[in-house]
């Protein structure tokens, strides 16, 4: 991996010491100028007359995303965000009365509202999936679990507070096992690591484009399986998503784009798909291993601060750090820290719930590096943090 | 109105003849502009920290539209287009088996289908409003359509496929008497004429960006009459629009921002508030003179043309001019037109197919001329459809 090259990439780079992936991450400048000439296309010639123009690569989008996560375009919608994506899958899903849904300890708080939601509405049975003592959801637990009366495994790949990589694929094969449908929640997965619907065995997967795949912000995909597209009816459908065939009538279309509607940003849908192909351009794997590497070190570093208490489970933790700093406001570190050119964030217990109160988890530090950030730049975060720390004596 | 310094402020204009506000209309600079600084912000900063360092703009957003359309900063929400702002109101409605839904003849097809799927899921009836002579919805119709029955009136104030202009203060006044919600699609109005949701009397008002307002494509907003906000549940939700207070508890935002999620297209809005900032400051009765001016200039025209017959209804037809050419194919017009440096549409039968249905419509051409547009343009584009007619002799 050519980080001189991929920094020289990230215009941000030189401004900041970005280390927030996982909030937002520094888009390379393919993304943010194929953002910025749509919409001057746009301007110069107009909004239709642009996405016309442009129609081939917009439309080459879908064959990106796809091949970034092992799908065919066809399984492919283009959303505005992580949640909406996964919301179009779930809230579409048949669920009857009395049935479960399996989720995670660490589920995001997101999802969890929608679950509630539909529990009341539809009189549904939400069933927690306990964690092993590394903190990845027990996948004997999970099997002792299945019945009859699961109506849908749904989980998130990797919490949005910490580096807890769930099982997916082994989730996956017992879900394929008891025929259950298995909504993936990857908006912190995927850009990070290498991600095959296939192998993982998930009917659904929703991803957001700002965060580790560094896409522009207001930017997600929907991966729905080609097997489940035509059994499902969105909740809320335009003309798009259903042509209007006969008054008293409309046909859905055939693939993943049902879940669309008409209206779209194209320039930010061009910015996507360029950051698309510039991770797959660098490869996943690649990836993974540095932003593993940066993030492993950052943890060591931070085991060496007087008050500074890990707070990432899983035994193969991945690119998301997370930390408590005895008698430090969180929101005052970030703060500080930004204002010395370092972005890092906050994760607050209410985003995921059911494990920040089994915890007792305070608010947290969040760092999520990725690899345009350098081994220097976390030692920079790491002297910043003890210049903030209050000396004992 | 000074069209010098406003077509000095369009860059577009200097490089097309575009027609088509109806469409997607030319961005003012300082809407493209606003769009590509903040990309260029988060390219340089990340993309949570440009949000707040542009989070007072950002929130003026909320002012801009709420100036706009007559309503208060929390009756608005913004979301990612009109449809959506759309379908958040109409499937929030908690309608009861049997209810009726009044509509238009000039339904758009996003809205019809929506009916549809609604009138299948919830047992609900879709009937449609006559129009009268001119083309106008009946009014005396609508009251005598009125009764215990009746769940919701929702119509298009200004259909895609023309210059109609239906009566919705006048249809807010009846659905008052009778205490029925009044959803207003005013995708085509908001941009082209004045609008206050006050005098309109509607409890809920959608629109989109990119056409008269001049915004960005993927931008919309949904009014909420203040009264209505806490009375409906999205049928979709996350931790945005219902916080997880508890385990098993969200609660709803008290605003109308509970029908938006938690992630955005910053960039896009930071230009929708600039887009409604600009129309103010031009002013919208000045606005409106200006483009029914130039239309109706279009239509004196056209009635010159051999073979062209004009398709708009109404009484005081507003700023889409829609036509056909006979023996002319109008997408082919469209791409001849276009590769000439004009740009007009076309609308097809589908996207109002009761209004289509019940005069024969084929496929129009659709002019949507705006405020930038001169009365030379308008001719240019005359001149130009003049050289597509056949010569009879």
């Amino acid at each position: 991996m050519d980080i001189t090259q991929i920094r020289r990439d990230t215009p941000g780079v030189a401004n900041v010491i970005h280390l927030l992936a996982s909030g937002s991450a520094l888009m390379p400048r393919c993304v943010s100028e194929a953002v910025v000439s749509h919409i001057e296309l746009e301007s110069l010639h107009g909004g239709y007359e642009a996405a016309e123009m442009q129609a081939d690569s917009l439309n080459s989008v879908y064959d990106s995303i796809a091949r970034l996560i092992g799908a065919t375009a066809k399984e492919i919608a283009l959303l505005e965000n992580a949640t909406v994506a996964w919301c179009q899958a779930f809230y579409a899903l048949p669920l009857q009365r009395g049935q479960r849904i399996l989720t995670c300890e660490a589920e995001y708080a997101a999802n969890y509202v929608a679950f509630l939601q539909r529990a009341r509405r539809d009189g549904l049975i939400i069933d927690v999936i306990p964690s092993t003592a590394s903190g990845e959801l027990d996948l004997d637990a999970l099997a002792s679990m299945m019945d009859e009366s699961v109506g849908l495994i749904a989980i998130t790949w990797v919490p949005t507070n910490g580096g807890l990589v769930n099982p997916a694929a082994e989730v996956g094969k017992i879900a394929r096992r008891y025929d259950v449908p298995y909504l993936l929640d990857a908006c912190q997965a995927v850009g990070q690591m290498p991600v095959n619907v296939v192998e993982i065995g998930c009917d659904f997967l929703s991803a957001t484009g700002r965060k580790f795949l560094r896409g522009p912000r207001g930017t997600g995909f929907l991966y729905v399986c080609e097997s489940w597209i035509e059994k499902l009816e969105p909740v809320v459908i335009d003309h798009f998503a259903a042509p209007w065939i006969a008054t008293d009538q409309y046909e859905l279309r055939s693939d993943a784009r049902r879940f669309e509607n008409w209206e779209n940003a194209y320039a930010l849908r061009a910015g996507l798909g360029k950051a698309a192909d510039y991770a797959l351009s660098i490869g996943l794997e690649a990836i993974q291993a540095r932003v593993v590497g940066l993030t492993a070190q950052l943890r060591e570093q931070l085991q060496g601060l007087p008050g500074a208490r890990l707070r990432d489970l899983g035994a193969n933790p991945c690119a998301i750090a997370s930390f408590s700093l005895e008698a430090l406001e969180p929101g005052a570190v970030v703060r500080t820290l930004r204002s010395r050119g370092i972005n890092i964030g906050a994760s607050d217990p209410s985003s995921t719930r059911l494990d920040a109160e089994r915890r007792a988890l305070p608010t947290l530090l969040r760092v999520g590096p990725h690899y345009y950030n350098t081994e220097d730049e976390i030692e920079q975060l790491v002297d910043a943090l003890k210049t903030l720390i209050p000396t004992t004596n």
